[in-house]
């Protein structure tokens, strides 16, 4: 019998502000610390700042790439899933994971925060998307003021679910 | 050569009330009316709802289904896509069509329209998802008053990108 | 309630012989001339050759296509169904077949094979794949001598399951 | 930088004999002591096998689940990838892996066996599926004897690839 990892996606833009990136950095380094596996989309971005923060603080990064090259993978990712599906893919990265942290991100993002809520996965969010509905704020995503209170958030989130 | 088909995808929660359920079924008809195919997920709800205006207008009905059976269509469905894909069908209903309809919905939904707007694909939306960025509106989604707007909204926006 | 279509697959390889694409052609005819619809992965080969039998006799022909865009499908594809999924779409073509017919055909139609089989869609062979294992012949592809044949015994299969 | 970790698939049926599950066993097992990772689908048979054979050596194994459930992982897989996808994950598997290494298997395992040989992947075969074309054999799985054969020639081959 194999303990099966704790993996937390980090979902986001794949381009990004310095500013950003610093936060996405962290975000890696709290979730590698902790002794998860960071799963993110493999390609640049928030996507790169967070395997970095990962990598440095020695955990295991996997990219689960949109296409075809095991090289589109940025340079932190240790274990590239290469699935040829475009941005279905998204769904594989959502539910890899016990819980999701969306830091910034664009539309692609907001595909993957809308599988995620869909399948009952935490999300937290820093600086990201706000949805409503009929004018009412919708509750889906957990706001966090800082990397650290994401992962800290995230990880009660999984204990609690375990 | 063989004209292609327009293709008008309308979205939106597998179970819904009667007044949405009438606002979806208006939509199928208009969109038969104007002789393009009403592609869908082929469940029920809004996907049903307009599977049955169009089929009463005569109109090709198209349901893409997440499962492996095609008796899991709707009976308005006139041509199951059957994927097996689970949720990663939703990218494959708005990639197939030239704009995109948003009735109602919830998270799939809003994976779905996450997943149009990534692409550049219009999306319309009718007592829908509101979304916003660091306080600000998001404009993505392009707002409808009526089933009749929602669909001379899309179908114009596919004559000029024809 | 609508009556759902009948759904005849062709399998096959991109690029062709003449003979073969004869071969393809006369099987989109005879699907058409029976009133059933065309599915096929919507590219070049075996599979523009079929669809544009199956157009010559007004048939409807649907291409499940792998890219992001509606113009890599032939000119005989009416309904282009846009996946982005590369050869994971291979599952959604033979998924949504009462049956499949493989024309010729290379690794990808190898994989439809697979696909096909164990999901228990009957596949109906015109010079394709031999399988065998442990010295002996596989039984799951039933051979047929010519287009009239491979699509008549397709359709008898498909009036079975009806 | 981070190097990338060199990925091995497994791939065979779900149910085996226990001739068969010593063999894929083996295969693991000797994945693990040369250092590379094991990907496989997650599920039972050969799969479990495998993965048992790897995690015995301390190996990092990775299954990519057809479902929407990590408990449907096998007991000896450390990294679930979920992807709700059903049979088209049989592409994700390939595609994430430098070789191919079939042990037995069934329908879905041609299905995997045609999408590595499509994208270049290289498929080593230990008692299973033989292809043929008009008459002659395909020479596109590569046979060994016995699992460390297997194992020798895959890795071989990613040498050559690296």
């Amino acid at each position: 019998m194999t303990d099966k990892l704790i993996c937390i996606a980090v979902i986001g833009g794949s381009r990004v502000s310095p500013q950003v990136a610093d936060i996405a950095e962290e975000v890696g380094r709290e979730i590698a610390r902790r002794g998860a596996v960071l799963v993110c989309g493999g390609l640049g971005g928030v996507m790169e700042a967070a395997c970095r923060g990962a990598a440095l603080e020695g955990g295991l990064t996997v990219g689960i790439l949109p296409g075809n090259d095991r090289r589109d993978a940025n340079p932190y990712v240790k274990l590239p899933i290469i699935t040829g599906l475009g941005s279905a893919r998204n769904v594989a990265i959502v539910k890899s994971a016990h819980a999701v942290i969306a830091v910034d991100g664009s539309y692609g993002t907001l595909s993957e925060i809308g599988h995620a809520l869909q399948h009952g996965i935490p999300v937290i969010g820093l600086n990201t998307w706000s949805l409503s509905r009929d004018g009412a704020a919708d509750s889906g995503i957990i706001p966090a003021e800082s990397a650290a209170e994401a992962v800290r958030t995230a990880m009660s989130l999984v204990e609690d679910r375990l």
